[in-house]
C-alpha cells in the first residue's frame, strides 16, 4: 500500500492526483499503467458489475486476442482512416499487424464464419479485453491512457428493427451498470465518429472537472434506472422513451436555439461530463464490405445488421473518483470499493487494542466482508489520513481508551460521522451494509 | 456453440483439434486466437483456480501492462539477449516499446520505486496477463501459441534463504493448483533459459502426446498434493524432499547413468509431458543492474533476492485435453468444465418433453450447477456425439419413451456409463456431484 504524501507533479486532475497517491496504479510508460493491488481490486469489481450486466441484458462472453491482423482492417477500409492513434506493427515475418483499439473488424470475421442462419440471430457477443490507441498526448492518468480496458459488445441482428431492439438492450443496460457504481449517467445523442453509423449514445456522467461541456434537461438527473426485475425480453420503448425525449447534449451536438426552446429556463442544466460509455447502431457498415450474411426463411442471403457498445472499464476507476471525492481523498460506493472496511489499531503493540483488533479482523473476514487492516506502527494522525485518502466506505477504529469503555469508534467515510459502539454492535451495522 | 464435423486440417495434435471441432478458440492470425464463448468459460476456471491458490499462498495480485518500454530492458541487458522472439513496436514518436514475454524488469522497477525497508518484505506479486512471444514457427493451436495468457508472480526477500522460503510456497501452490485441475504434475530440475538463476523446476503433466521426453521415478506418479490445510507459514522442507529426492528430469537434464543408478528397473518411467509451469529463483540477477535495494536493521542497503513463478494459463486448456479426451471428445475435470451437465431434449417440439427438460433445466439453475441445454432440432445421434465432443462431465438424457416410465438417463461422460432414473434422483446425484 504505497502512499504517497505530496501530490504528484505530473498530475492535472484530481482523479489522476488521488489513484497515484493512494497507491492505486504506477505509469510505467506515457499513457501506461500498471495496477497496484489496491487499484486492482477496484478494477475487478468494476469489471464484474459491467459483466453481470452484460449477461442479465443477454449478451454472451467471450474473448478476443489484443493483436489483429492489418488484412482484416483493410477488407473493411478502416486500416488507412484509422490514423495514428493505431499502433501498427510488424512481426518477425514482416507481416504488418496491429494492437486492436475496437474490435468491429475481427468479431464480424467469426461471425461470417460460424454462423449461417437466420435461426441463429439475433446475437449480442461481448468481451472485456486491453486497447491501445496511441494518443499523441496521453494525460488525465488512465482517463485517457494509451493501453486500457474495455468491454465491447456487438450485437447481429436479421432486420434493422432487431438491431433497434438489441440496441434498447443494451441502453438499458448500461443505465443500470453505471447506476450500481454509485453514479448518475445522463444518454446523450453522439456524433458516430470512426465506428460509423447514424444512431449513436453517449453515456456521460457529471463532474465538475469533467472533460466536455453538456447540456441536459435537469429532470434527467432526477431519473433512476429500471430494477434488476427489467424483462430485457419486453417491449424497452417506453423506457427509451422516458430517457431519450428530454433535450440532452454534449457541445459538439449541442444546439443553442432548440435547448432554449424545448427548456424551460430553470429547467436548463449546463454542466462537464465525462464519457463513460458509447453504443452504436451502424448497420450493415462492416458487415456489407466484409460480407457477412445468413440465409433467411427462404434460402435467401440477408446481410447482417449490426451495432458495438463500449464501456471503458479502467476509465470508470477515474471517472467514479472524478464524482465522488472530498479534500481528504476518495470515496468509495460500497459497490466498487477495494474493501468495505478499514480496520485502523490506534496503538499497534498493546496487548489488548491487539486482541481486540484481531478478533474483530476474524468476525469480518468470516462473515465475508472485504477488510483493510492497518497494524502498522505509524502514528494515528498519519493511519487516518491515509485511510480517508484511500476512501473505504466505513473505519473501524479501535484503541486503548475506547475500548476500557467496551467500546470501538465506527466512521462513515462520506459522511464523515463517528460514533461509539460496542464491537458486535458495529459488526452488525457493518455485516447488514 | 460452432461445433466441426470434420478434423480441420491445420491441427497437427489432439487438443488443437478438438478445441477447434468443439468450438472453443478460432485462430485470427498465425498463433493468435480468439476464445469463443465456450472456450472462455474453461479458460477462465482455470485463471480463477490459478488466482485461489496464489492468494492461498500469500501472493498479492496486481496487474502490469502488456506494453513495456524498451529502456528498461535496456537497463537489465535483455534487450539485445532476447532475440527475435520479441516483438518490438515503435509508438508514434519513435519511441522503442514492446509486447512483454515476462516481467522481471518492470516488477523490479515498481518495487525499488515503491519498497524502500526490509519490514515490507517478504512480498509476492503476481498478475495474470497476456504475453507476447513471435514464435519462428507457431503451431500446436494455444500450446504454442505467439499471444498467450500467463499468470506470472514475483518474490522479494532480504536474504537468499527466505527467497528459498518464498520458492518453496510457490512450489507447493503449483503442485496444489494442477491437482485442483485434474492433472498429475511432476517437478522437474530445469534449465534456466533466458531468465536466469541456478535453481528452478519445470512442472510437467504426462501425456502420450506431449512435446518433450521425460525421465522420473515411478512412484513420483503416485504422490498427492498437500490438502487445503498445508500451512503455507510452517517450514515446508518435508514436503519439498517428499518431492525433489527422487530422479525426474526432462531430457534436457537428463543423465541415463544417473537414472539407471538411481532408479531401480521396475520403477524407471519414461514418457511424454508439457510444461505447465515453470519457477526460478535468480537471486539478484535483475536487482542487481537495476539497483533494486532496501535498508536493513542498521540502515545498510541491501539487495532484494528474488525468484519468478509463471503458469501458461492458456496453454493449460489444451494440456488438460491432451491429458483426459477420448476417441469421441474432450472429458473435462469438473473443476473446469465449461458446464457440469449437458442437458439433451430428445425430442424438441414435443410438449411433454420440453416441459420436462426445461423444468429440470430450471431446478438445475436454481441449486446453482451449470447446465447447457440441447434444445435444437437436429437429431439425437447429432446430439449425443456433440455433447460426447464438447465433454461435460455428465449428461442428462431426456426423451419420450423415458418419460413414460417417468425416467431420464444420466450419464458419465468419462465412464460412459449411462443410469436410468427419476427426474429427482438425477437433480439430487448431480447437486452432490
Amino acid at each position: 500500500m504505497p502512499i504517497l504524501r505530496d501530490d504528484p507533479k505530473e498530475a492535472e486532475i484530481v482523479s489522476h492526483r488521488l489513484m497515484l497517491r493512494a497507491g492505486l496504479i504506477r505509469q510505467s510508460s506515457a499513457g501506461i499503467y500498471s495496477w497496484l493491488p489496491m487499484g486492482f481490486r477496484v478494477l475487478q469489481k468494476i469489471e464484474q458489475i459491467v459483466r453481470e450486466e452484460q449477461d442479465r441484458a443477454g449478451a454472451i462472453e467471450m474473448l478476443m486476442p489484443t493483436i489483429q491482423s492489418a488484412d482484416l482492417w483493410r477488407e473493411s477500409g478502416r486500416y488507412d482512416d484509422y490514423g495514428e492513434e493505431m499502433l501498427r506493427i510488424s512481426d518477425r515475418h514482416e507481416r504488418d499487424m496491429l494492437y486492436g483499439p475496437t474490435n468491429e473488424e475481427l468479431i464480424t470475421e467469426i461471425f461470417r464464419n460460424e454462423v449461417h442462419s437466420y435461426r441463429d440471430l439475433p446475437r449480442n457477443l461481448y468481451h472485456i479485453q486491453w486497447k491501445f490507441r496511441d494518443e499523441i498526448r496521453p494525460r488525465f492518468g488512465v482517463m485517457r491512457g494509451r493501453e486500457f480496458l474495455m468491454k465491447d459488445a456487438y450485437s447481429f441482428d436479421l432486420t434493422a428493427e432487431d438491431a433497434k431492439r438489441s440496441y434498447n438492450k443494451m441502453f438499458v443496460a448500461y443505465l443500470r451498470t453505471f447506476e450500481r457504481m454509485g453514479l448518475k449517467s445522463i444518454p446523450m445523442a453522439a456524433d458516430t465518429g470512426p465506428i460509423g453509423g447514424d444512431l449513436s449514445h453517449e453515456f456521460i456522467i457529471l463532474a465538475e472537472t469533467g472533460e466536455s461541456e453538456v447540456f441536459c434537461h435537469a429532470d434527467l438527473v432526477e431519473l433512476t434506472a429500471p430494477g434488476d426485475d427489467v424483462d430485457f425480453e419486453s417491449d424497452l420503448t417506453a423506457i427509451m422513451e422516458q430517457w431519450t425525449s428530454k433535450y440532452a447534449a454534449t457541445d459538439e451536438k449541442h444546439d443553442a436555439a432548440r435547448f432554449e426552446k424545448e427548456v424551460a429556463a430553470e429547467k436548463r442544466l449546463s454542466a462537464r461530463g465525462i464519457e463513460v460509455g458509447h453504443i452504436f447502431f451502424f448497420g450493415t457498415k462492416y458487415t456489407e464490405p466484409m460480407k457477412c450474411q445468413v440465409q433467411g426463411k427462404e434460402g435467401e442471403l440477408i446481410t447482417v445488421q449490426c451495432g458495438s457498445y463500449g464501456i471503458g472499464v479502467s476509465r470508470l476507476v477515474a471517472a467514479i473518483i472524478e464524482a465522488s471525492h472530498d479534500d481528504a481523498g476518495i470515496i468509495w460506493p460500497a459497490s466498487v470499493a477495494p474493501y468495505l472496511v478499514g480496520l485502523i489499531n490506534l496503538k499497534t503493540g498493546d496487548a489488548e487494542t491487539d486482541a481486540a483488533c484481531e478478533e474483530l479482523y476474524g468476525k469480518l473476514k468470516q462473515a465475508g466482508i472485504e477488510v483493510l487492516y492497518d497494524d502498522t506502527d505509524e502514528r494515528a494522525g498519519a493511519k487516518f489520513a491515509a485511510m480517508d485518502l484511500i476512501g473505504l466506505p466505513w473505519q473501524l477504529i479501535v484503541g486503548p481508551k475506547g475500548l476500557k469503555q467496551g467500546e470501538i469508534e465506527l466512521k462513515d467515510r462520506r459522511s464523515g460521522d463517528r460514533e461509539s459502539l460496542k464491537p458486535d454492535a458495529a459488526l452488525q451495522r457493518l455485516i447488514g451494509a
